[in-house]
């Protein structure tokens, strides 16, 4: 419960319509993609951040949480208010403030869809590069504070490569400026990367300076059909080692294409028991070149079939229908999203399902396989505790797995509430405790998003 | 002067060969690229972290300045003992511990020269990026700690973006390990980011895991000269507007070339007065339409003549002939390495030439247009104290435009002592309290690298 002497503070700041107090209309932001439920009590919808200011010193007199919050599109919990207080919704701060296409930047607020940035650039010729699934209703500022990135960050990268500045309110109330407007630049410490994938720990992102990059000229895509799963991890392993790299490498193992198949017998064919999509994109006079390369890496004994498709939208219909599928069938699966070295994932994906065969646990992997990047889906009913007990053991020797193969336990969902249990798998001490002395320096009272990203103790 | 006491101690860990205190041995370790001279205590050459980590134990324990230096290239002065010290010298870690080239990876000690790491991956079909010219005798270590960059940063940015992880000694003494084995990954705060570009303020780089990219098929060339300033600035204007990047493009100014053809009368066409060296790389399909391209974008009512050639090493020919040239005739003119955006180029490059005619100041400006930054030449005589002053007032000037201008004060040389005076021009007391604030979580007794990067007082 906030105090009455913050509320009526935050009362001479807030309008009625951008202050929510009541439980019903808070319950809205009670919640994220990791589907757990922590009602705020209170909501704001800041506009400036001379606002932003004026409430993180409330919130550091009252002692009170202050949890930033995009659209809530994360899977981590990172924008829960686990401990109650205040959920600072940035959806509000919506104007892009300019796009300097001579320069290929763009300033904008931090409430910005990353669709409306890619809607704002594409008639200059650019976009930005970071493509969560949650591209169309996520913000720029989540996208940031996540360091999001997706299928196209085998060529791209993900938001730490995109970003060339930040303004931000520490958790002290400072207004800081990061970085610069231009590609070079090494004055000061680097605070720009520091933020990003900081989850709201450290700052309220206010500003962001985003580098964009030039829309490619043309994509184009291979389908490459598996016997076994073998011959197509044997495939990803040689396509990355192409010099060329795609621009996208998906891939869907046996058991996400007997789902498809449940729902859509005529989709796939009946052999397939793993499959790639490969988008490359590139020159007119360049694809044919990449296209024959990305065939030619396929060729093993369990290829059933390796063929260019030019329509990507085509390409993508396997994988966009499988996740709808997954939370039909286990609306509270686990989905993990780590990363292991490229060529080891033949090694991982044969343990996993090892695992999961030990463990007796339904089990999907897909995902972004270029950079290495599985998303491990263990379908669970959260009703059943032998299995709950069973599923968290499979996970913890998955995690394990995954640290022997020099990988690591997030690519792109970050740590939030959900995998705090399991930082020090992979962080030593002395480093985590280091990062803990970086967020006593932004946030000596520990009022943003407290109890995020660090392992309890 | 060190105790008595530290030296014994030092002497228990470093055999005599690998720990000079002789005034004369010292003294070749006093400067850098700065050309400023401060001789260390002693110098110390680790070969394994164990020794560094005690040997920080020492310098905290005796409050005893430690200094990391790589070869001593930086031309800030980041590596040199202002307050006395001791030099910790990391050219003999040399080892290559690993070239991973299914994964794109090669993990190495700091000491390993920047070209060491070209030719152990050049087999293999890759190359590491950051190309400063000091490449065939600069560390990677000290690569990483400068955040250094060079002329094909304008495609494949700076250290900052082909580093995966690191590992570190702080200035606490604590062994850290930052970032990861693969190419996406999120957990924890971005430590690997904020040690690149730190300069050795707040930790000692032991080992880095390094991204490799592909080496280009195919790499060409325009030369394109101008008759006038505008009609170049014009031409890298429209050369950054094409959705192709070049992967570099490279500016002289007509001084630049007055004194290249002071010495080499035949190299440059006589009304020559500002020219690109402009070079793509690709595929062989490719290459032809970003020629086009570029000859196309550099045409103004300035070009006198741009062409292809396809000797890449005949394109650096100017280039490569200047530095030496500017050595000769001032040998001890100021270097700035200031950056602005791109389309701001002309109003910069416009403003210092009147500032150096209003300070009477010998001027010469050349660099990575393609990034717009540029590396303005003061070409003083520092005997001459009027001329000292004149040149002082101008350099402040150029750096107030530099802001005005939304550049920065350092693309790729950092701040060391050379630019500490100018820090607070670029960033605010807030945002540089905090970076003071994460210096003291690394590195509380002030050992690493003390007075360096922050403005004093």
């Amino acid at each position: 419960m906030l105090s009455a002497k913050l509320i009526a503070a935050l009362q001479a700041i807030f309008p009625p319509e951008r202050f929510y107090s009541d439980p019903a209309d808070c319950y809205t932001y009670a919640y994220d993609n990791s589907r757990k439920i922590f009602p705020p009590d209170a909501v704001l919808f800041p506009l400036t951040s001379q606002e932003i200011q004026h409430t993180i010193a409330l919130c550091n007199q009252y002692q009170t949480p202050l949890i930033p919050r995009g659209r809530g599109t994360g899977t981590a919990g990172g924008s829960l208010p686990e401990q109650g207080g205040i959920a600072l919704s940035m959806e509000r701060m919506l104007d892009i403030i300019s796009i300097d296409p001579a320069n290929r930047v763009i300033v904008t607020e931090p409430g910005v869809l990353n669709q409306s940035i890619q809607d704002a650039t594409k008639p200059h010729g650019f976009f930005w590069p970071p493509d969560p699934s949650s591209a169309s209703f996520s913000t720029v500022g989540g996208n940031i504070a996540t360091g999001a990135g997706g299928p196209h960050a085998v060529k791209y990268g993900t938001a730490r490569e995109h970003v060339l500045g930040l303004k931000a309110i520490t958790g002290s109330g400072q207004h800081i400026t990061t970085g610069c407007y231009t590609t070079k630049g090494v004055v000061g410490y680097d605070l720009t990367r520091l933020l990003i994938g900081s989850e709201g720990t450290l700052a309220v992102i206010t500003e962001a300076t985003l580098k964009l990059s030039a829309l490619p000229i043309l994509t184009a895509g291979v389908t490459a059909h598996f016997r076994d799963l073998s011959g197509c991890t044997a495939a990803i392993v040689n396509i990355m080692s192409l010099s060329q790299l795609p621009s996208a490498l998906e891939f869907l193992d046996a058991r996400s294409l007997d789902l498809i198949r449940g729902r859509y017998p005529e989709m796939l064919p009946k052999d397939t028991h793993a499959m790639l999509m490969i988008e490359v994109d590139g020159s007119h006079a360049d694809i044919p070149d990449s296209i024959c390369a990305i065939i030619k890496a396929c060729q093993n004994n369990g290829l059933i079939s390796a063929a260019r498709t030019d329509d990507t939208a085509s390409l993508w219909k396997a994988r966009k229908a499988l996740s709808p599928l997954l939370r039909e069938i286990a609306p509270k699966k686990i989905n993990e999203d780590v990363v292991v070295p490229v060529s080891s994932l033949p090694q991982f994906l044969d343990s996993v399902t090892q695992l999961s065969t030990q463990y007796k646990i339904n089990n999907v992997n897909f995902g972004h396989a270029g950079n290495g990047n599985i998303h491990v889906n263990l379908l669970i009913n959260p009703d059943d505790p032998d299995e709950v007990i069973r599923a968290t053991r499979c996970l913890d020797e998955i995690f394990n797995l995954v640290i022997k193969l020099r990988g690591t336990l997030s690519g792109e969902h970050g740590i939030g509430s959900e995998k705090r249990a399991f930082v020090t798998k992979e962080i030593d001490f002395p480093t985590l405790d280091l990062m803990r002395g970086i967020k006593k320096v932004f946030d000596p009272a520990n009022i943003l998003n407290p109890g995020k990203l660090f392992p309890q103790n």
